[in-house]
């Protein structure tokens, strides 16, 4: 397909860029139309892209938020205790995104590098965008794994080219693509997510990647499931209980079911950060509990372990997780 | 609720004045923020008042085809072969929602009314809008029976406070009203149907009638089944098979797994017109098929018969729908 767009998606690379005393970021409610940068320079305009959507995907979103620490810090200048002087800054990023696991584990392994720092004369605000700069690059080095490993999952359980259904999510679309350039997709469904600008923005990304896509609404997704070959349905996470129960974009319980129900395999993809030990399952969860709600509405949903035939991530695939497939992944040492 | 509006809803009665020589319709998109009449001289202003959503229901939108072929005919004022006369009129408002079975029974009661004329000297533009105003007045009368035939079935399955969920419709929000007048709502999830304006004016006049209504996306619906007390699951159909499957705004299916899934029961309502018995049986119909296209998407999906427990029609209860069941409602003479 022909395009006069001069933005090229990166798909694997969140648009962000690093400038020492600034980050730029692509603000991805303006894509495909309008190739717009929003520059942060302190706290404040970081929380601010995260909270109003400028980065979209967990995963850009935890990175904003290191860069923010290390801007805070930049502007601060010399403490004697950093972790009291950056407390009020990681707690207003914390904020941008409550019900993100993935944020808060960034903030927690920024918190945790601050306590390590025992040299009175060390460069913080430089270690601190240095970890940060690790981290992006981490990221990336991540999200390839993840898609590996999802597309080898497909792959093993049929080398036919593959129908799949998803509803976006960075994850998501990251096996997708590598499914595509292992030549197995045969068709990919887009139903809208409760983003209808990220959806928007995922149709263009793999229109142009050349894969065969088409749109609809989330509520055609049972009649979609009835009518074609579907196999499998791809979606993202935001949490994930010590048991395996997901929780997920509002819709991703009913797909879940759908899915069951039709005999298709259903595939979590998420960070190993998404992996919440203290929650000992989520199924149970009161729809007014704050994990699920946001401005007042129910945002996220929770689908049991049971429905979930894997999870994939950057450290390895459960499949059929329960509490020791998941408690067995998380011992092995990171590796990277 | 206390309410400054001025508009106060009359949901048994679609907001449509006939005064002759012009057809006067409350704009449905405009509620409940503005009161604005749209009038109808002629066919190609009924067509575009039922294409573009000012009357929204089907029976609504049938009733403003009535008085289309009306106005029509009194423009043309003698003819002597009306039926061949009025025929491009029919086909343009057969057109204008190609979906709606009740539409195309109401211009085939005209129709059928204008082949039995055999007396020339016969008044056909009165005569015609006679029948348009008889429609109308048994349309008021079979939302009323049928709004009460589905609230027997609810009071009969249990006599306490009972908790529903509905996407709206004219057909579903008449039965809920009368399950609300029998005292028997708990509560009503009303989740976002195809078309959020109708959505909006749905909780607008639940509200003011007092029912204990909140308002969810379409998304929502698995999760709110799982956490709460729900028993019923209400709907609306535009086209219901010889066998029972029906042919419902996309989403629907959905629904009706999830409700399986979770133990409700679900009930679709719909005018008796809707049946159409040449179709034998629609789970197989292709996406692709025009019956659930419009504009290129789908926009009507499938719920086999056997997701159904109950169909009501003004005609008469259907549990279990099955072949034999429908055809003896249908076979019954027609009460009015």
């Amino acid at each position: 397909m022909q395009s006069d767009s001069r933005v090229q998606p990166q798909p694997d690379v969140p648009a962000l860029e690093w400038h020492d005393n600034h980050l730029r970021i692509l603000d991805q409610r303006c894509l495909p139309g309008r190739l717009v940068w929003v520059e942060c320079h302190d706290v404040a305009e970081a929380t601010a892209a995260i909270a109003e959507g400028v980065v979209q995907g967990s995963v850009a979103a935890g990175l904003v938020a290191a860069y923010g620490i290390a801007l805070a810090a930049r502007r601060i200048g010399r403490a004697d205790d950093w972790a009291a002087a950056l407390q009020a800054d990681f707690a207003t990023l914390a904020g941008a995104r409550p019900a993100s696991a993935h944020l808060h584990w960034v903030l927690g392994v920024l918190g945790e590098r601050l306590r390590r720092v025992r040299d009175p004369a060390l460069d913080v605000p430089g270690l601190l965008a240095q970890t940060a700069i690790d981290l992006h690059a981490s990221d990336v080095e991540s999200s390839r794994t993840t898609g590996r490993l999802g597309m080898q999952v497909i792959r093993r359980h049929d080398r036919e080219q593959q129908y799949l259904l998803t509803t976006g999510g960075a994850g998501a679309l990251g096996v997708i693509r590598a499914v595509q350039k292992a030549g197995l997709v045969g068709q990919l469904y887009l139903c809208a997510g409760a983003d209808a600008d990220a959806t928007r923005l995922a149709f263009w990304e793999l229109e142009q990647a050349g894969l065969p896509v088409t749109q609809h609404t989330a509520s055609a997704a049972g009649q979609l499931m009835k009518s074609d070959n579907l196999q499998w349905v791809v979606v993202d996470a935001q949490r994930i209980a010590a048991n395996g129960d997901v929780i997920a974009d509002v819709g991703t319980y009913s797909l879940a079911i759908l899915a069951m129900h039709h005999g298709l395999r259903f595939m979590v993809v998420a960070s190993s950060s998404a992996f919440d030990m203290t929650l000992e399952n989520a199924d149970d969860l009161d729809p007014e509990d704050g994990l699920l709600k946001s401005a007042g509405q129910l945002s996220l949903d929770v689908t049991p372990a049971e429905l979930i035939d894997v999870i994939v991530t950057e450290r390895g695939v459960i499949e059929r997780p329960d509490q020791q497939s998941i408690a067995a992944l998380l011992s092995h040492q990171r590796l990277h």
